[in-house]
């Protein structure tokens, strides 16, 4: 895998480069903070733009690794999706940026924009950790607390795969930058912060036991 | 405008169809409770998603009301917006469904997917309620409290307007729902709560005054 984010021509960031980010680590820390994707698929010759979960595998069969959507076969984004150039973007928003005018409000914020190839996965071990991947980004640890995956699941559900090569990362952080003027005028600026935070977890009805697992706990935690 | 959603061949919810909403209410419901959306445009022949703030003006001059988006003159996903087909998504995560089977992990989210036209917005007295429109979604009432917007400001503002139009709405709520042997089995099931909360507002080392100012004190109030 290479260590950066080398981009194209489709993710070179031309806007605020200065939040451009091009250590590749930072790719998989915002994948990992989004808990859904945005999923850009060209569908009746305009695009939409799905939620979706979603799954990452560093060391997936794509040029430096591979993130995974999934659905049901019968879904037509991803009867759509392969063969075709998809976008998937994760925004996690840290903060709101309150400036002293308008024109210089922003967000504190980090993106990642992923294009690349949609590729119907059709391998069944490959499926398999696909599937596990996208489980384990939800709750880290917990596919391996389920049972496997039926005949019958895995056969309703298309998974579709893409490489994390074409990528970039931007970033944006710390307080309100004004024109001097408008700071001298004397009004407040500053940032609200901004989190995604997990409540307390509640069991199903029908859960035969109360004990919620330690993969969730620690979930919640992480989400503190 | 109209009360309802009324779908079209590219807005019709055909998954999960119990998940799609049509009171035109929960549309404005789930825009207000949107930080940021993500758009959609076709760039290079491919679909690009950007994560952006946005404002709504439900009686903006388009059918059923606006949707403003905006950026800078240079940014190539506006200039490339004008005359075609765009989509916005907003989506709230609200829980993680954590199941007993990994086919039934979900989550509880609401969404909006919109899809129109871009249009420029050239008039001036239009942009600017669009800015403020966008300011005031961020902050309700900020707008109000700074200075207006210069010449220079607006010149190098491009501001893209979408009709409400053709628009659908899903949302999932309520806890794992396993197959019977699943439930059976023993484990655990249920939901982890997601919220996006605020946290104490940090004022900028140059503001003149450290009084946080009213309208920003209500928008934490009202992500706790």
């Amino acid at each position: 895998m290479t260590t950066t984010l080398s981009p194209t021509d489709r993710t070179q960031i031309r806007r605020h480069r200065d939040r451009a980010r091009t250590d590749r680590a930072e790719l998989f820390e915002v994948l990992d903070a989004s808990l859904v994707c945005h999923l850009g698929v060209m569908m009746h010759g305009s695009p939409v733009v799905i939620p979706t979960v979603f799954g990452v595998d560093p060391d997936g069969p794509d040029e430096d690794g591979t993130l995974y959507v999934h659905g049901s076969v019968a879904a037509r984004s991803l009867v759509e999706a392969p063969g075709q150039d998809l976008c998937v973007t994760c925004t996690v928003v840290d903060g709101l940026v309150l400036a002293r005018s308008a024109f210089h409000h922003s967000m504190n914020y980090r993106s990642a924009v992923v294009i690349g190839r949609g590729r119907v996965v059709t391998d069944r071990d490959e499926k398999v950790r696909a599937l596990d991947r996208v489980v384990d980004h939800v709750v880290p640890g917990r596919s391996a607390t389920l049972r496997g995956h039926t005949r019958k699941e895995l056969a309703a559900t298309t998974v579709i795969a893409i490489a994390l090569h074409e990528a970039s990362v931007k970033k944006r952080e710390g307080t309100a930058i004004d024109d001097e003027p408008d700071v001298l005028a004397g009004g407040w600026a500053g940032v609200l912060p901004i989190a995604t935070v997990a409540g307390t977890p509640e069991t199903a009805p029908d859960s035969m036991t109360q004990q919620v697992p330690a993969d969730v706990r620690a979930r919640a935690r992480s989400l503190s």
